[in-house]
């Protein structure tokens, strides 16, 4: 990186409307909302009979990614890992971009491609947004929009003692690829491959809400919530919300091969897995009777999706290991504060 | 402040959580938008027959406002102006709060009541967001949105050739504001009386933009635009995307009684006024058919519309002082790179 530029090439950007011209203009895709970027505004035409749903999400460099990182990608991820876990469907998205210098052509080609990526990936384009200097840190905050049914969105407040909590994809690998960012060679003494290991860099840093879960929470989940913060922690905010209790079983939560291998050899625990967080996945609860009816759907939508215990009565959440004894947790997940 | 916290009093707030339910939850006057701010979400229904418009904006201490200051009510006001500017009615807004320390009770308590009569000014409620701590500074987000009749809104692309050019407010008070605020004293020699400079400051600190001026944008303006980074600069925007250029007669700008006792005793000029920005007054261009309608429309909704200019053909535009000659500016306004 060049002394006092974002970015390793000599062409540094000199203003906010060549950035926006050059770099965001393309992520449009000439989307009618967007109003080609020189409006201040976006304006949208919802979908009728849709409710417009909204969510914003943070990333800051030290905080939530690695400083030299470019996390155009995790940045709409993040936020449409919350519109899946309502059931909508993404739509577009206004992002605020703070830079800690001034950027370089290399740095904005690269930040707008990861987002490119992105939004061909979750099905949406950049509609506005607004980009400053900052004397601080380089953050991106994302506003993603969705759409769904009117009526049809799924909260945290409708879990009922007997519903089943699932939960789709594995669980932890986020929390190991932090780990292999802090220190690459974590885990050699697992003898974890090199693949695995760039999967697991991958999931920390490249988090793949999958839209396909999306419809089988509109259809089948009573409440839901996407894991940012850790199995466990999340679980219990959507079960406070419900005013319920949770119980889950540790051998029954999906986790990766190389994650269980890394279990194997002592080199993690089911415990981080539950509570390292940023998985970005949807867990949800289901009455008993669409549990079937679930688990065929999302065979359909080649969805993994995994029961992992079961809604009680009472508060708090429980994880039983193998021997359905409590599994002892120091933390449930992250706070910022 | 006591060191390590936001805020002089020694309660400091220990969660996400607790600072949600506690503080943001009453800005969200119970709409259901806002699911309680228990959802990582909002859900808006929008009103049928409506476009929704939305943009964001953000304020970082020491780029866009004073350290110590708790800016909640600029942070929604900037966001409000680019509505406004669009014809639009706010309706409602997501934040996004970078802590730089654990914020107090106090803290909490100053920037919610700012954000609360923010909201009651611009008639709009707090519908999400998202609150981190971040090593760097603070900065809050803002994601606003507005409805209008669909099709109605109005872009920076409309303005032609003997259009006239308005503006709404006064010019220049946010800037000589901002000189206030670096030196008390800056203004002593001109002999300035308290009450105006109280004023200027807050003109500053706490930009108005007026709700009755988007019914005028969207009865009347042919193109408009608020002025963010200075008369010159936005009105600049917006003549470059309508293809056209812009005449401005320096003597009919309007200016405060402050602004004008300030040029008359040499302590600020016509040029300073014209490109130091955050106004947030809305600029528009009227046809020139329309232009009385426009007068009596904007005395009954008791809005200050002035008409400075006129759109020429070409491109550019020029400032023209008392005597028709071409006022020399050395920058045209605001730009963050």
């Amino acid at each position: 990186m060049m002394a006092g530029t974002l970015g390793d090439d000599d062409e540094v950007l000199q203003g906010e409307g060549q950035i926006i011209r050059e770099y965001f203009l393309p992520l449009t895709g000439g989307l009618v909302a967007a109003r080609g970027l020189a409006d201040d505004c976006a304006v949208l035409a919802p979908p009728s009979g849709m409710d417009l749903v909204m969510t914003t999400d943070s990333l800051i460099e030290g905080v939530h990614f690695f400083p030299g990182d470019t996390p155009g990608f995790k940045a709409l991820a993040v936020n449409i890992s919350d519109l899946v876990a309502k059931g909508a469907t993404p739509l577009a998205y206004l992002l605020t971009l703070a830079l800690s210098a001034p950027p370089t052509r290399s740095f904005m080609a690269r930040l707008t491609a990861d987002l490119k990526r992105a939004q061909d990936a979750f099905g949406c384009r950049l509609i506005g947004g607004d980009t400053d200097r900052t004397p601080g840190l380089m953050t991106l905050t994302i506003a993603a929009f969705g759409y769904l049914p009117h009526g049809t969105a799924i909260g945290r407040d409708g879990a009922r003692p007997g519903d089943r909590i699932c939960v789709a994809g594995t669980i932890g690998d986020s929390g190991l690829g932090l780990r292999l960012r802090h220190d690459p060679a974590c885990f050699a003494a697992a003898g974890l491959d090199d693949a695995s290991r760039h999967a697991l860099v991958r999931a920390y840093e490249e988090p793949r809400p999958s839209l396909a879960v999306g419809p089988l929470v509109r259809q089948f989940a009573s409440a839901a919530i996407d894991i940012s913060d850790g199995l466990v922690k999340d679980l219990g905010r959507l079960t406070a919300t419900s005013g319920v209790g949770g119980r889950v079983a540790a051998r029954r939560v999906p986790v990766s091969d190389a994650a269980r291998q890394l279990i194997a050899r002592g080199a993690t625990s089911m415990a981080e897995l539950l509570t390292s967080g940023e998985d970005y996945q949807v867990l949800m609860t289901v009455a008993p009777e669409d549990i079937t009816a679930l688990a065929v759907a999302a065979q359909a939508a080649q969805v993994a999706m995994s029961e992992i215990g079961e809604i009680v009565e009472g508060s708090g959440v429980v994880v039983l290991d193998g021997d359905g004894r409590p599994l002892q947790l120091d933390v449930t997940g992250w706070d910022h504060f």
